[in-house]
């Protein structure tokens, strides 16, 4: 059999191992060595493949695509620094836990450490930070070997995709010439898997229905969740009768219940919280959620009173504040649907949740003098932005300030949309090409980006996937031209000289210019109807609505309505 | 003592022995968790930093300052992600043999592993990649401790720039409050470091001399050398009275020398020599140079009549082709100068030279006529930027076609300039950022960066430091509008609908646009002579010079060349 025929049966076998496990996107990078894999990724019809130039990008449109189909992605490099520029991405997807198929090709053995041209130590050039690395033989097509190849495509996906998710690593040795036969078709092999689910026995739902039912409680959700989770994780705090305080990406905000349960002022008011308000029970899902003032209130409850209760679905043990009493390993759905359905928990009375929402309304209350005055502010924007994303829309909210915009100003709305982030190291790096692979995912629903301008040019190569793909994203830009956050934290006191350059970082870049550059839309909003009108109007690609604040004015609105907020529940006490 | 203060103190006492070890750059990317090191070395007079947003691009501008100041450069960044981004050219600087200190700031250890916002594994992050990883110790001001913290900064600078060079990283785990008391200062330390040199002894001088002597050797320099280690190549050459053969790096045409033994062509000659130019000796120096040609006539030569010497400054056994009989570990400039300075070496007959002189003239003479037709291909420019290099200038050169079209076309000049490129693992990655950090290191000699347009994309970000520190680069772009070198490949084979996709990869981005946006101009060159008068005319800050070509007429014009080249030789053979 020649070289050609026997590297093309080789890898169509391990092609035939992803479509086993159901994936259905690849985003390939031009490259040389990955000629054959890409070509014959390229021909294979159940494949969508997606051509990116940038390989940092690319990672970061994979993980997107990932997010928003809830599915492993393939990626696909060159040898050489192509593949190191996935590693932001590869960190993230672990940290996200999504699925990512990293295949990287590679020079063979003879052609390794002696300086050859675009050649590198590929082998766990990932270190820790993906789940498994594989480092593929080369290329042989006896039985045996093309069975190797169809179940190592088949089962890293299925690694890739086990609890919890994460990215896995394929090294490819291949041998020039690295033309495949496009005439050649794979042998189709059979293989079915049952995968279980990680469940409490009844004895132990019982317990724990017993230990909850009748207590002053309090549901904290943090972590990535669907709407319909979501909408799960409500039904257990109403059968509980207990608040439930939210990450935003937890989607609690976002998916259309407007149930009493749910508080949404949780960053502005659990700091004022008279002590009488301390609950008998913590029930934590997942991580800590962003906000920091839950977070120190979380620390400093009295642990005499309060018993503490963490969901470790991961198994991973991220109890960051190390507090649980009792830690509960197992799927975090399954949980909620055993306890409604197979045990007897009971709610508790009802003035403890009416308490929390006397506090919700004060703020509520005091939010919407602000509102009224209608000022095109980066919290009003962003607070905009969730109240008119179209139902069942997708919207992508980058880290820093955007997404504590939405933690602490959005309400329950009537109709659903999906929000998405990337919360598990919560980088500045990839957001565009996140939100891209996401709107790739569903082209057909609403899709927004709420980002700040460091974050847009930190990866703003990655446009270049909206423009080529003609993908409908429509950027909302809130530009303070800097470093935001950076205002609200210690750093802001020190001098100009050393906070400008080290911490503001002004960018001066024009943002028409860069829609110009990737053949979208720019507009530069004056004012919240004029934004309102612009996101109710469809996009066919990119669109920039370019929001422009000055960086003191945010902190100045938070320390004011944190002061009015004080007044109030001070006042409330009092009464 | 208060946290701040031990903070300060031991940090401080780290960066003493940055300056001890003479690091005079450093690169700083914002964030929180760097702040106190940020803070120090922005505040160290003795330090110029440059802030660089994108990590990325900040690690190949760091690699940039490091080529052209021959120096160890900082880079410092926060916590998670920001890290990861730095791969691409922390791998660049390992395998081009370059110091980079990689400095990372980090959760401490009880915020490990526990779902932490931006903490990720930080430890070992860039594997084998890095010559050495050292997880720093919490602060602490003990004099212990502060002296650990000096021999630290001291040592790891030293290690990275020992032979071979390359990056260290340095983790910093770091508690809050982060802010650093900026009214301290450090206690000096002396300390003093010899460092000997890998030389051989006066009886292996002797015994190579007598085996080079009066032999029809050839000598083969790769790597990157400056243009005075070029020279001392020149004498070695003229010494033995052999014909030098060199990759584009290794600056041995550009060094000013118009030395008869330099071969200029030897990419469009080699393969049409006859067999009785088989040499005796070949000599390396360094990595096989670029020429794919020079690579095989150099794997086909018959192993009885040629004798093979590699002489491996690194240690690392780089010998591509493995055929080396006599393997020389040692410094390459010291063996020169021994081998000049204390043997008795003597020169071959001079008609091995003169026919070498024959065939390169042939080649020389077939190009005038090419040339005197004065077209704007992408070969004609970038002669063209080889020969209007100002005096002492440095150009950058791109991998991919770029550096070939050099190692090709490019003949001795009479005045020297410097050339660079990235060619540990010729990535596409980082171009525009090394370029600029090679600006910044030399801003006052003329800067010129030859660039195709897929390598300008993928660095674009990296333009942000050239509007930001006003550095005056003049980018000649070769806008092919995609992959050109896969033309050249065999992948041009392909049908267009799988070629265009996967490897023609169009941008269709106008580069106006991008120079706007980075406030630079742009000049769209129609002829020669017009792309002569800009390269003349000084710049004051970033300039594009943008040459349209097609990618298919690049192949054609090859094509018609090398069949010239056989007929012209074949007929010499005949006469």
């Amino acid at each position: 059999m020649s070289h050609q025929e026997t590297m093309t049966r080789y890898l169509l076998q391990f092609i035939q191992g992803l479509l086993a496990s159901h994936v259905t996107s690849a985003v390939i990078s031009p490259g040389s060595r990955s000629t054959p894999l890409a070509l014959l990724l390229h021909r294979e019809p159940a494949i969508t493949t997606y051509i990116a130039v940038d390989e940092r990008s690319a990672g970061f449109f994979a993980l997107g695509l990932s997010k928003a189909q809830q599915k492993p992605v393939v990626l696909l490099c060159t040898s050489g620094t192509a593949a190191a520029n996935y590693y932001p991405a590869i960190c993230e997807a672990q940290e996200s836990q999504l699925p990512l198929i990293v295949l990287t090709t590679d020079r063979p053995h003879e052609l390794r450490q002696v300086g050859a041209p675009q050649a590198m130590d590929q082998l766990n050039l990932f270190q820790g930070h993906v789940k498994l690395f594989v480092e593929m033989a080369l290329p042989e097509a006896s039985p045996t070997m093309l069975n190797y190849a169809y179940w190592q495509g088949l089962r890293t996906v299925q690694r890739a995709a086990q609890v919890p998710a994460g990215p896995v690593h394929l090294n490819f040795p291949l041998r020039e010439p690295l033309l495949p036969d496009l005439t050649l078709g794979a042998t189709p092999i059979a293989k079915q898997i049952f995968q279980g689910e990680q469940r409490l026995s009844r004895s132990e739902l019982t317990s724990l229905a017993d230990a909850w039912s009748n207590k002053r409680g309090v549901l904290i959700v943090g972590g990535s969740q669907t709407t319909h989770e979501a909408l799960n994780f409500i039904q257990l705090a109403e059968t509980l009768g207990w608040p439930i305080l939210s990450d935003p990406l937890a989607n609690i905000l976002t998916c259309g219940s407007q149930s009493s349960t749910i508080i949404a002022s949780g960053d502005l008011l659990i700091q004022e919280l008279p002590t009488d308000m301390q609950p008998e029970i913590i029930l934590q899902f997942g991580l800590l959620p962003l906000s920091k003032n839950l977070m120190l209130w979380l620390s400093q409850l009295e642990p005499s009173q309060t018993e503490r209760y963490f969901i470790d679905e991961s198994g991973q043990w991220q109890d960051q504040l190390k507090q649980a009493q009792t830690i509960i390993q197992g799927s975090q759905q399954a949980l909620i649907a055993d306890l409604v359905s197979k045990t007897n928990i009971m709610p508790t009375d009802p003035a403890w949740l009416a308490s929390w929402k006397v506090y919700e309304k004060l703020v509520q209350d005091i939010l919407a003098t602000d509102w009224q005055k209608g000022r095109l502010t980066e919290a009003q924007a962003s607070l905009l932005v969730h109240q008119k994303m179209a139902p069942n829309g997708q919207l992508f909210v980058a880290n820093s300030m955007p997404i504590r915009y939405l933690d602490r100003y959005m309400t329950p709305r009537h109709t659903p949309y999906q929000l998405y982030g990337n919360r598990g190291i919560n980088g500045i790096d990839g957001v565009v090409s996140t939100a891209l692979g996401m709107t790739a995912a569903n082209p057909n629903c609403q899709n927004v980006l709420l980002v700040g301008d460091l974050t847009l040019y930190h990866d703003m190569n990655g446009l270049l996937q909206g423009k080529k793909y003609q993908l409908p994203l429509t950027i909302v830009l809130l530009n303070n031209n800097g470093g935001g956050i950076f205002s609200f934290l210690s750093q802001n006191q020190l001098e100009k000289q050393d906070f400008e350059p080290l911490f503001g970082t002004p960018l001066d870049l024009d943002f028409a210019l860069v829609a110009q550059l990737y053949e979208g839309n720019h507009h530069l909003v004056k004012s919240l109807p004029q934004l309102s009108e612009l996101l109710e109007s469809p996009t066919e690609g990119l669109r920039i609505l370019e929001v422009q604040t000055q960086r003191q004015d945010n902190v100045q609105e938070l320390q004011a309505l944190s002061r009015k907020i004080r007044r109030q529940f001070e006042a409330q006490d009092e009464a």
